[in-house]
């Protein structure tokens, strides 16, 4: 049985619905975090969240606990940083928590290499290309997906909270040997947030798309860190709002 | 000016977007949370926020600091009781965050009122009733508005964050003198999350509304808490999920 949806009744049928669960994420044992997921893929959840973190800068040992239930994966140690008196607790939408002053909202990123030129109507594309089996059961879900630049989907990851999506999708490339993501495209499902650029940004990924819209912020941080950000990638087009350089007419 | 959206460049012309930046929440100049928000209402923000962590039980005083650009709100405490070693960082989706271990996810809440028994056919129209104008120019704001049970408009909130909208009405409504909710309802823009149900039980709403999917954990929050759930509300009906009995058919 997939766990990601769940049959409910309603006063007029029934629906599936997507399953949202807390995740705590322990490592060496000790609590880090805890996220509100939907079940499926937590090990990779773990890695792309510490990723995105700076806590860990490669693969790691991670397994969920015997008692499947119990909601906990363990990863193995040591992180890279001591992420101090910070604890996490995400909902299903939510990046980075814990922290508590504005200076400790960014997390640093290495200079992203100049990446593939792609063709605007490529890019367009790509949400298309999302395939999203879960969303099409319950409507209740985000998607990340990661491409080849010649649009090749190489993988997806379903998730009620976007930020887990991604991480999902940045765990599994992690431990196959694909960060940073160099010539790859991520693209997701929804809007583009602050978090999802940081989080493309971290793991490398030089083209971001969206289908939905991009905020302030997400706008500036993808100048400022050399991103492309795309936004409203629908019906065969897109708006391009930070290094057009990597997009070509045709 | 209105700071809820500003105008950017794209590569074939320019958008009105979301504005999103961090908000810093200090209690007594303690700094307690940052939360990923659109900018206004910010008052609101903060006790709708902290009134939902379970840290105040009425209306305080709250004002932005002097130097608006610093994004920083005071509130006078002193809390209900200790944050603890929490501190709190919620993304543009995020609802509640810091704390780290599965137990620690629930705020606890009153039992509801019995609440009102409203007609199918007025719960299923008001999504359209919501006021949105700030996302028809930027497509990128979750909105949440409280209604009299007769279906008047009270409030609406837009914000990046979804969280952020209800935290937003339910600071209005706390200052106003009009929590518990009691006999009126929530309605939301998009999905229904844990964070939301959990909210509205806080706040003592007996009926909430989304236009979108509910997750499990939303149901079965719902169910315990005696939430009224009703989600996917659009083209003049609506499936009614947990507690059924204040939904008559006409």
């Amino acid at each position: 049985m997939d766990p990601a949806y769940i049959k409910v009744r309603h006063d007029r049928g029934d629906d599936e619905i997507a399953v949202e669960e807390p995740l705590e994420i322990r490592v060496d044992g000790e609590p880090l975090a805890v996220t509100m997921r939907t079940p499926g893929h937590d090990e990779e959840l773990a890695l792309g969240f510490l990723y995105g973190e700076g806590l860990i800068r490669g693969p790691r040992e991670a397994g969920l606990t015997a008692d499947f239930a119990a909601n906990v994966v363990e990863v193995k140690g040591p992180l890279e940083r001591d992420p101090g008196r910070r604890r996490f607790y995400t909902t299903s939408s939510c990046g980075v928590c814990g922290k508590g002053a504005l200076d400790e909202v960014a997390v640093q990123s290495a200079p992203l290499p100049p990446g593939p030129i792609v063709a605007r109507a490529l890019v367009a594309s790509l949400p298309d290309l999302l395939e999203q089996p879960t969303f099409e059961r319950t409507g209740g879900l985000h998607a990340t997906g990661l491409f080849e630049s010649d649009g090749r989907l190489l993988l997806v990851r379903e998730d009620v909270g976007r930020h887990n999506a991604m991480d999902k999708v940045v765990g599994r490339a992690l431990s196959d040997g694909m960060v940073p993501l160099g010539e790859r495209i991520l693209c997701v499902s929804g809007r583009l947030s602050f978090e999802l650029v940081q989080k493309a940004a971290v793991a490398g990924a030089p083209i971001l798309v969206g289908v939905g819209a991009p905020s302030s912020l997400a706008v500036s941080l993808a100048e400022e860190r050399g991103i492309t950000l795309c936004g409203f990638a629908r019906r065969g087009n897109v708006n391009v709002y930070t290094h057009p350089e990597r997009i070509r007419s045709r």
